[in-house]
């Protein structure tokens, strides 16, 4: 088992800033990773559709034998997370509960801000558990519905990206909270927008990087960590557009991607 | 055959547009929509999927019983015709080639713009009839795809939505193209703050409203035209999100909606 890869998944190219953590905090672990190209954004989708989609993809990451599987998705995350704990016998971690933790622990004035897509903001899935973690503090989310658009024009640091930051950000700016949790994966990589718009006082809290430290502890845990390093090859699929998403992983990795195979994931429909 | 409905599909609300002005120009006609609300969008995809995605739509529709199908999706339209064409045995009716020719039929200094997604701009479909049409003409095209988060955001006449706009069309502008093709189902809700940063000269040409006018002359055509108005029940169908759906629907058509039902799409993958 301690061979065996962690499958990590999610919509698309996002999830790839979740994979470059743990290669980064795991260098021994092999990654068997799944982008769901054909069918994003999930964002904008419902939590029955959310669930269908994860569960076929869990299905097809057991099939290369993962001993644990990473959603490494917020919307994913908000909506299929019970389903798949429920329906695989290998760990399931999650993005949401380890971005909820450190912001808790960040925030010194209990203020405490969420920006995400409509369906992650909607399922009140942070707040929830940041109610059980922190109940004195006050959460306050806000979607941010152009933030991934922007992000995939490359338009980082643009000035039509800071006043759409700031329109989106003004609310929770007023509201005073001190620690702000990038609830989408794309996020980070407006990282020095949104700090900028928000003031060097807030902390921006990256749940990517929160997740791989999460997936160590539970991994030694469980005695399931590799111990020691190999050249592993990580695997990269996704169900559409390969020599895209390919290209995109080479540019945040710190691997080489030599090859991406496209998979008919809606095959994987039945266990 | 004269009774059977219409089926019209797009990849979400984007081809109301499209079932609107069908409604308008062509009020015996029952219409039955499908809009692939769990898959959207469908412009950044690849051709295989989206004619994958188009192939499990008809075969929908013609369970159905219509008598013609409108491909209300410039993406799908770029990728599927000629699968679909080959495939069913009723008319199937583009977006692409009626704007086409109103754009040719448009201009009168030869130089023609199409504004659309990454993928019907990349399919290169539009430069290509219009090569065959109005060999004599220059066609600039332009991917512009943050134009559709901001409809979805609702930003229409936004100070944000103007700057992105005068970006995305300042080469057009520069080319001095005359007639202005709106490539995609939702730009014709931008169709004021484009005409501004074009400027009045600039003809802009909505497909949705050309389909309408192709669609009635192929049926009268064929003989496959309604005679008689009848109090038609529209039937509306998507794959995800019913409700918002409806609500959108009801907000931007002539009729009222009163049911959306969800199907699972991925069923129709076999004939």
């Amino acid at each position: 088992m301690r061979e065996d890869a962690i499958g990590v998944f999610d919509s698309g190219v996002g999830g790839l800033t979740v994979a470059r953590e743990i290669m980064n905090q795991l260098p021994n672990e092999k990654i068997v990773y799944f982008g769901d190209t054909a069918r994003v954004p999930y964002g904008s989708k419902s939590k029955d559709t959310i669930i269908s989609f994860s569960r076929q993809i869990a299905r097809f990451l057991q099939t290369k034998n993962v001993k644990a599987i990473v959603i490494a998705c917020n919307t994913a995350s908000a909506f299929a997370l019970e389903t798949l704990k429920k329906e695989c016998d290998v760990p399931v971690i999650d993005v949401i509960a380890p971005g909820a933790r450190a912001a808790a622990n960040a925030t010194k004035n209990n203020k405490i801000g969420i920006i995400g897509t409509i369906g992650t903001v909607n399922s009140g899935i942070y707040s929830q558990y940041l109610r059980e973690k922190k109940p004195e503090a006050l959460v306050y989310a806000k979607a941010c519905p152009l933030f991934v658009p922007l992000v995939e024009e490359n338009w980082l640091y643009d000035s039509v990206t800071i006043e759409i930051a700031e329109r989106y950000l003004s609310e929770l700016k007023g509201y005073g909270v001190d620690s702000l949790v990038l609830g989408c994966t794309h996020y980070p990589l407006l990282r020095h927008t949104i700090q900028k718009v928000m003031g060097e006082q807030v902390e921006l809290v990256n749940p990517a990087y929160e997740t791989a430290l999460t997936l160590k502890r539970v991994l030694e845990e469980k005695e399931l960590n590799q111990l020691e390093w190999k050249d592993n090859h990580h695997e990269f699929y996704v169900s559409d557009g390969a020599e895209q998403f390919r290209s995109f992983a080479n540019s945040i990795l710190p691997c080489n991607v030599v090859e991406t195979n496209v998979v008919n994931i809606e095959m994987y429909d039945r266990g």
